[in-house]
């Protein structure tokens, strides 16, 4: 479907908002492409942060391809933002942790002149911290076509696992995935400290997913359990099948436990 | 403290209860010593199963080292089975995930003239699929000093790495590290079919733990969960605070989701 060259990366990538996520994109797209990073916190200038220079917003929106790397919270007045800015037949795309409010957001404030993406790299600062080849990135694409070559980039530039799906798709799987996740941690944050001696290689798992996902921004949780419109119900059937087994336990559990034959 | 021959494994092992954990179990020590197996299920003979001879309750409990391989709602009645075979001098050991409750019962039911040492391997079937060494196994000494001379053993000979404690201190410890990581996992595998596509890398380790504890004999739950004097209160603590987790997240809930706008 790609010839070889089509998977060249584009000339000029123009990122919008810089925060943890944008400079980890930043890092890595910088040995391929030319980055010019916008954010009001990052005056406009020569020197390079992370790999991109700073640029004011008109700068950053005039490139082919546009990457907005901000909360999705955010997304609405962003777009609003760009839109005198952009040329036509450029390329905007979002990286938020939920695709079906960010598409329509995008859908209904871009120009019909400029094609769009969604994104969804499915790692943070954490799990690319040891590179990002094999790690995987959801696309849904929702005007264009030009998107495929980006996609082959993705795939053999940087070595990501591609995941082409719809934003209803996509935001069904996440609720589960990431949505489970987060509340996990969530709550074995709370009640740490967490033992260090008695542990077994699964709970050293979940352990290391918790270290994952902790020091996420606020704004991945939100989006993920505000925006996604599927994660409510996924924390329904979490918390409901929970009370379950905490009712099934409580019923089988043989009275109470003989604590003090332990000190005899 | 232990001089290098000191370090050798026993002569002769009786394992008593040859299910999962007794065949693991047999599988690392048959290269190191002489091991016999009784199971109710198991008729004598000479035919080596996983690596121990098949014998009689009598033969396997005169042994000088007897571990009793059996579900910790079996122990009691073991104990009284092997009191009459044990010799003097010998060393009983269990293998329950709880300590408390199964060192009481042992301090209370066998002989003075044995010693006695409760252990927790802290694996199973599935997490040693990849080989035992570097994996956990938690001591605790409750007669004698025999068990020294055996934990540089399971050191050296075996590669683990050995934690001692007191059943309470294991306990308190492990009602949360496998108390937790079971609880999750029964609620987990209760939601699946989980996505396979939309996937983090956390979520994938999370998936990773419960697939190691997801085919454990339902015993190892029951003992976790209703023979551990903590888990109860680790229960109580995982729940309430998921259930403020949830009551945080609906009273920050901005109305219901905009689903329609998905689909403009």
């Amino acid at each position: 479907m790609t010839s070889p060259t089509s998977s060249l990366p584009p000339a000029q990538v123009g990122i919008i908002g810089f925060g943890a996520f944008g400079r980890l994109m930043a890092r890595h797209l910088s040995p391929h492409v030319a980055l010019l990073a916008h954010d009001p916190r990052l005056p406009p200038g020569d020197a390079q942060e992370d790999g991109a220079r700073p640029v004011t917003l008109a700068e950053a929106a005039a490139c082919p391809v546009v990457v907005l790397a901000v909360p999705v919270r955010a997304l609405a007045a962003t777009v609003e933002a760009i839109r005198p800015h952009l040329r036509p037949g450029a390329l905007v795309a979002d990286v938020g942790s939920v695709k079906c409010i960010p598409a329509a957001i995008l859908r209904d404030g871009l120009p019909d002149h400029v094609e769009i993406l969604g994104t969804h790299p499915l790692f943070g600062p954490q799990s690319a911290r040891n590179g990002i080849a094999g790690l995987r990135i959801a696309l849904c694409p929702i005007r264009g076509r030009q998107w495929l070559r980006h996609a082959a980039f993705l795939r053999r530039g940087l070595g990501l696992r591609v995941m082409v799906a719809t934003p209803e798709e996509h935001d069904r799987e996440a609720a589960l995935a990431q949505g489970l996740t987060h509340l996990i941690a969530k709550v074995l944050v709370r009640m740490e400290p967490m033992p260090g001696r008695m542990t077994t290689r699964s709970f050293e798992l979940i352990q290391e997913a918790v270290g994952m996902v902790r020091d996420d921004a606020p704004e991945v949780f939100q989006a993920i359990e505000h925006s996604n419109p599927f994660a409510a119900l996924v924390r329904r059937r979490f918390f409901g099948l929970a009370a379950e087994l905490d009712q099934e336990l409580e019923a089988g559990h043989p009275g109470p436990a003989p604590l003090a034959l332990a000190s005899g």
